[in-house]
């Protein structure tokens, strides 16, 4: 066969080649931009030009401090189908880690959305290698800005050549670089190759996830977090029309988007889609949403009262996908198997709660503590090792970090799982959220599940407490309806908890708090609960 | 990322992980057999040691003269999955070139199916490099055969050991070997890559011929021809229930295993098409064919009319897949575009007739007799090239060959296409069998599918006979339903055309035969067309 590198340039080549009329529609800051993949071609090849024309070589690492949008769009292609880096920088880091992070990435541009200078001309002076800042934005004029060296980016573009000719270069080449969320410690960095994100991709058009140009996609998820899990790089390929949500969206502006382009697909985070219950509970009969064939959900467990609410209440399925920064990132899959797909009641919800099977081209070890393979029958936990062509060898430029997460060739993940017989894997937890409770283990995250199948519970997270009888015992935080504020009490939960879990499980304390503070990709952030604990901070 | 290797194991592994319970079907000799994908796996693994046992090395060549079946199936993956090569031996080649094709690819054993014996047994005593012979049938004893060094494939399994760890190696690595059915000259050999599989197949579960868990698959094209489509490995890494059809089957077997086992897809060539849709008119009522999503034509052109007889007759949506031998071999596809879905009467199906849209990963050209691009116009002609991950760079031990095969690292196809503004591909001809006639082309494949739009022609086949005043000519041979033979007149087809086609395009000589000659893979041999008019016995 063809020496033929899997490059991205492959997926550019066909959106353009047999789908150039297609819309992609973007959210800009006065009002929708339409245009097609044609258009968004040609604009791509600017970029590439415009890069070269900025001093950026081959293999140079540029950043993207930016939302969801096509410029970003246009950014995700060029910088790396040009065989330059793109680093996509994590626009809600705290300060020291993104001048860490854009420090250790060493980029040497970084593109900046208007809406977010004020972030980057705080950290600006910290930054040695960002020789050059661009701004995203539909205005005509530089705005004001403190930033040295700065272009506008859509000048820049009308300025560059408008042919290129994108390069073949070897597919091992790195074309993303990303950064773990990094609750403990700096953020870890992972690069993406060509050849990575395009087996990544093509699978994430397989089987039942399968997409095509009949479909209409919104990243929620942000371009800024792991490849917006590749969607992207698979809707173009895919030839799907395409939605960008454009900067600070809320759940209304998600909303109204499903509603105006009949979004058929859509991936984001647990809390996002809480969020859109929460409006579209608020909003009964204001927005269309049949359109949808299924929501992809990824992050954090999806609880099962959440599949079931979408389901029941607006007909609305939704899956989850299982997978890591270090994992491209999906590797597992909820959809159902052939003879689930007509399951009813609890069980229906029970199995839509698994974090799914195996993705075509991946291998997966569960081992206990002791390096044993544990056995596949849904209740013997084992931490989860992956191996495959997505999944990486080593953190950039960091041997100690790198040391660690493996173990014979395979990439240690870090949490703890089941595997039923039925092939379905069930995260039960963070190696570290793992409660462990008079030498037996509690999983924080069924222990959450099942306080949010409360009728009441908006939001809980469970975390671990020191115990001198018990070496731990957990707490769990949780956010009511604030319909239900100052009636449902701490009794009232333990009691609705009493015959969903072991009685050992059920929490000591239970903290009604006005909000679960979040990490800086949505998830709960646990680290954050256990600092205010420490500080006396929760009650 | 992992330098993890693209190899078939990783199709074998999730089968058996995820998908160990799903079900092969397989009609043997003596009714119909099942077995898991569990079971498969462990009969792949003893066949694998079985290989090593017969004395069979890491990159030594094994040959199938074999139907479609689960023990074949098991061939597609103990041979190569243990790093030796699968020849799948054309079993309709004439002996010459079964010889010829044996001996050029030093196939050192060969797995023959009982019933195919005879074929082998004529030849054997010219295939020096053939040490062995496997006998694969569900009797219990070895047939009488004149063969040397007979094995019962059942046997080899029994006795060898049970457990096989499968190797890893480099993904360029040799999987299966194929001929090309050589309609001119010596069969050439193609050597298809552990990768180019992997990448072919998984393209092929994508988008709108995505494929998944809860489809039941039937591979009517014959596993000795360009790996079934590739669809053993494709709908096992689905994780389809799959039905093989077994030896000699007739298109009633086919209609019944249709109905009985509920088939959602299946694929096979138009000629197999054109049988089936005559069987289910001659009994109507009879099968089932509800639960059909779609069938996939490839081989050679779908005429319009076929297309329209399945929809608009038995409520079955039939696609085309293009490609060849030497590109594994899908290239194009036929599925509808958005804005086509809809699309009514004339218009539905000529859309439905055009070869397709190009498949993700692969790169494309049209090009003149002076090797300049043609227009994507929908009427500008041109040799189409190709490029991609699954297209070969070589014929196997043919320096030759190759030469003539390759321009500037494109494959030539042979083929003369258009592409319309919607990038559907319309193959006009092969090179050869345009017909060139006053200094213009007639496509003889346009010219076919006109003729068969006549409701009582059955088969058309167009070919260019010499011309003093117009270089060429056309002429049609063409095969009536029988019961309107002796009632249709070269007149009538001809001013039957006089609508359809350019009045210079109308044949000046309708030929009626009883049947139209075939080629070993189901095709219309206008080979032996072409001999059978200059012998004069086309009358």
């Amino acid at each position: 066969m063809m020496n033929y590198p899997l490059l991205l340039r492959s997926i550019l080549y066909r959106a353009y080649t047999v789908f150039p009329e297609q819309e992609i529609v973007s959210r800009d800051y006065s009002g929708m931009f339409r245009y097609t993949y044609r258009d968004m071609y040609g604009r791509v090849c600017r970029l590439a030009n415009a890069l070269a024309d900025l001093g950026i070589r081959p293999g140079d690492r540029v950043g993207s401090f930016a939302w969801n949008h096509h410029r970003h769009l246009e950014l995700y292609f060029a910088a790396p189908c040009s065989q330059r880096v793109l680093h996509t920088v994590n626009i809600r880091l705290f300060k020291e880690q993104l001048v860490y992070s854009i420090n250790h990435a060493k980029d040497r541009a970084l593109f900046v959305d208007e809406d977010l200078l004020p972030i980057i001309e705080q950290i600006a002076a910290q930054l040695p290698d960002v020789e050059t800042y661009i701004i995203m934005t539909d205005k005509k004029t530089l705005p004001s800005t403190t930033l040295p060296n700065v272009h506008l980016y859509e000048e820049l573009l009308a300025a560059a050549e408008p042919d290129y000719e994108f390069p073949e270069f070897d597919e091992n080449t790195a074309a993303i670089v990303g950064y773990t969320s990094a609750t403990t410690g700096d953020p870890k960095g992972v690069i993406y190759s060509h050849r990575g994100l395009y087996l990544h991709c093509l699978m994430m058009m397989t089987g039942q996830l399968s997409v095509d140009d009949r479909d209409i996609t919104m990243p929620i998820v942000p371009m800024f977090h792991v490849n917006a899990w590749g969607r992207p790089f698979t809707d173009t390929w895919a030839g799907a029309k395409q939605v960008y949500p454009g900067a600070r969206p809320t759940v209304a502006d998600f909303c109204e988007l499903f509603d105006r382009e009949k979004v058929t697909y859509s991936v984001g985070v647990v809390t996002i889609w809480m969020g859109i219950l929460q409006h579209l509970r608020a909003n009964l009969g204001k927005y269309d949403f049949s359109h949808v064939r299924f929501l992809l959900s990824g992050g954090s467990a999806l609880p099962a009262s959440l599949t079931q609410a979408y389901e029941e209440e607006f007909g609305v399925t939704l899956y989850q996908g299982y997978g890591q920064t270090e994992t491209t990132p999906v590797t597992f899959i909820s959809v159902p198997k052939a003879g689930m797909v007509n399951l009813k009641g609890p069980e229906r919800y029970r199995q839509r709660a698994k974090s799914g099977l195996l993705a075509p081209g991946l291998e997966m070890r569960l081992i206990d503590a002791d390096g044993r393979e544990v056995p596949h029958d849904g209740r013997a936990m084992g931490e989860l090792l992956l191996k495959g062509p997505w999944i990486i060898d080593s953190y950039d430029r960091s041997a100690a970090k790198t040391e660690e997460a493996f173990l014979d060739g395979w990439f240690r993940t870090g949490d703890i799982a089941t595997m039923d017989e039925n092939g379905y894997l069930q995260i039960v937890d963070r190696t570290r959220d793992l409660i462990k409770s008079g030498g037996e283990w509690i999983s924080s995250v069924d222990l959450e599940n099942a306080i949010m199948g409360h009728p009441d519970v908006l939001e809980a997270a469970v975390i671990g407490i020191s115990d001198i009888k018990w070496q731990e015992r957990p707490l769990a935080c949780v956010v009511l309806r604030p319909e239900a504020r100052g009636k449902v009490t701490e009794a009232d939960v333990k009691a609705y908890l009493a015959d969903k879990v072991a009685k050992w499980w059920i929490p000591d304390e239970i903290v009604f708090v006005g909000e679960i503070p979040k990490t800086s990709v949505g998830k709960f952030s646990k680290k954050a609960l256990r600092e205010l604990h420490s500080a006396g901070q929760l009650a």
